[in-house]
């Protein structure tokens, strides 16, 4: 999706800054987890969470110098920013990376409909699963908190995604409730993605079908 | 919504293949609904239940090996791969042998619109039917649930599917929740259906209107 | 939205029919609502309320026997014949009798998305008060209802309409739950009626923008 | 998006009303959100709230009577005459406002799908956080209200704009209730809005891509 020329540097990050962002996603969910593993083990995982932030972090700085654009870059890269500052963001890295790799084996391209489902199942899961993490760490421990395991927090982002939003497990903290409002914001997204692309697939097979074989009968409204 | 030319094999195991998904869900349901049933009465459910998953199985078998192409049939045929493990999502046989009846009855085609309006609702009345078996079957007797009878069920799967969730009645175990889940993402995709179709049948009724007699006044966005 | 030519008959009764469409929901009102009111004024809501559904009765029976068609009739009027069965979705006949006037008096026609939102709006809040209406004469009086005030029935069918369902107030009978899966199917419509014609609107808009003054800058996705 | 030609009397009115439009919000919340406040403060608040109103009917009523119109100007400018009635659907007016500001500086036009955005953005935050207000100032001292600082009301806000509702706290008297369903109204058509332009967006950029690289494979339905 992203249609500007690859610098050379970005071609080169490309490999590392998915790795990192994968070892950022695992080694936050083994220190929220993970609350009986020995404490070298979560110092571990928290000093490879802040080295994967560095990577994001460095980056971005250096694009930025090469770039010799100074804030206009920053406003044409806000995502990117954005990112820099909300890690957890990064899963989307991987969605990226997943197609570019998809075409550079000269795989057969996905149809259409067929990407819009890989990216909106890919990043739902991603993010849904990120989210899920944060707000678990946020509000395991408070006093009236609903969301006690991390399986109830799953399930709310899974209700939020979905715009269902059941309200039996709901976060209580303002923090927890910010990251939900950026999930149902995604969730929203989401909607439109699965919305626009299941009525376009929809219309495209039945409109061939109706090519080949006019109905005799077409009762309109009736 | 099948386009490949379908094989003499696949002819030959539609209505088997529907009746066994018919009998699937029905035994099913007999065995989950009817607890005051002699238990071998109940049994017969049982055994019907596993016979027509065998059917479905066997099925899947024969024409992976009569195809000679290895894991590539499986990719290629996921969505029955899947069908086989989750045998709930049968019930989309019976939409499938539907539209293939009233073909071959040379019965008037449906327009497009009332052709995906009958496939969103029979798809939607037999999945939320299974789920709402699925999860009351999971759920019933557990401690804390608030799903107790089978209407509360029922209407824990309508209000899903319409994406409402009240949020009144929810499963509490893992795997009513992983049903849930389920469901909802099939909730997505009805509104996208749903979406799709009222809002291109009815901009076509309302373009041939306006063809017909343009108007006075056109206020815009006034 | 009813493209058929319309019969001497059906030009007759159309204002009648709007009469009895509005009677019988002016008096299921006032027999829902109005507990104080004498016997005797509550007795004749229900005759009103009676008489309109054998109006609607009538007419489909005088126009099934005049169309000389048989069973035939039936199945391509079948939304007539739901409504008979179903009277508290006469509304409807109110928003396609307010279109007719509209015409026969050579008013300028609305736009088209004047006219979704007219219908959409319209039939929205006719079905959702009749829903409300419904909804609190089942649930008053059962021993754990949430709905106790009208207030609260309508609130109920405001936030099912939207597809948001908080689930503060819910139907908890079988026939009140019954009223509420019809509501969000038509909440499901609704909500496909306002995207489709949103977007539509705001796209025809931004396109005319567009062709008068092309953007300099078009970043696409950046 | 407003296409008529601007009377000089618009042009000359633009600054002050979009002034008082800012100033209206603030001073609403200063006041409903500064209950420690002073007195005199307090009161200087709901001063600035009324001037600003009184500008609003002022400016209303001038345009009415050069309009030399009557009733049909209410009818052309219906929204601007609710906005008159409820004031806190002005913030409306800062979007316009920023939108003609952009044209004026022959700033580079936004692309079609960045100014959907930027207007939805906008907007949502805007009338979330009037709706937001308002529901605290209504519901606070209430003795069976859930929603109890401005925390929950913002909380509550977002999750019914983007049609979740969670209902772990919801508004509970009748005037929070009529600001709750014009929000969810609202909340409908942002959906409208962000799943038109979402699909639309996707779309444009996945064909772009299909002109250049056509797929060697498109499974189809498969």
């Amino acid at each position: 999706m992203d249609e500007r020329p690859r610098t050379p540097w970005e071609h080169r990050m490309e490999t590392p800054l998915t790795l990192a962002a994968l070892l950022f996603l695992a080694s936050y969910a083994v220190r929220v987890l993970g609350r009986g593993l020995p404490e070298a083990v979560r110092d571990a995982c928290l000093a490879v969470t802040s080295a994967a932030w560095a990577v994001f972090a460095l980056d971005f700085a250096i694009r930025w110098r090469h770039s010799g654009k100074g804030l206009s870059f920053v406003r044409r890269h806000w995502l990117d920013a954005v990112v820099v500052v909300l890690p957890l963001l990064r899963p989307l890295q991987i969605v990226r990376t997943y197609d570019a790799v998809r075409r550079r084996h000269e795989q057969p391209r996905l149809s259409l409909h067929a990407r819009v489902a890989t990216y909106a199942g890919m990043s739902a899961t991603l993010l849904g699963f990120a989210a899920a993490l944060a707000v678990y760490q946020v509000e395991r421990g408070q006093p009236h908190a609903t969301i006690r395991t991390f399986g109830d927090s799953v399930w709310w982002a899974c209700s939020t995604l979905a715009t269902v939003g059941y309200g039996d497990v709901v976060p209580v903290t303002p923090l927890g409730r910010l990251v939900a409002v950026a999930l149902m914001a995604y969730g929203l997204a989401l909607l439109g993605a699965i919305t626009g692309s299941f009525s376009s697939w929809m219309f495209q097979v039945f409109r061939r079908d109706d090519e080949e074989r006019p109905p005799e009968d077409f009762p309109g409204a009736s």
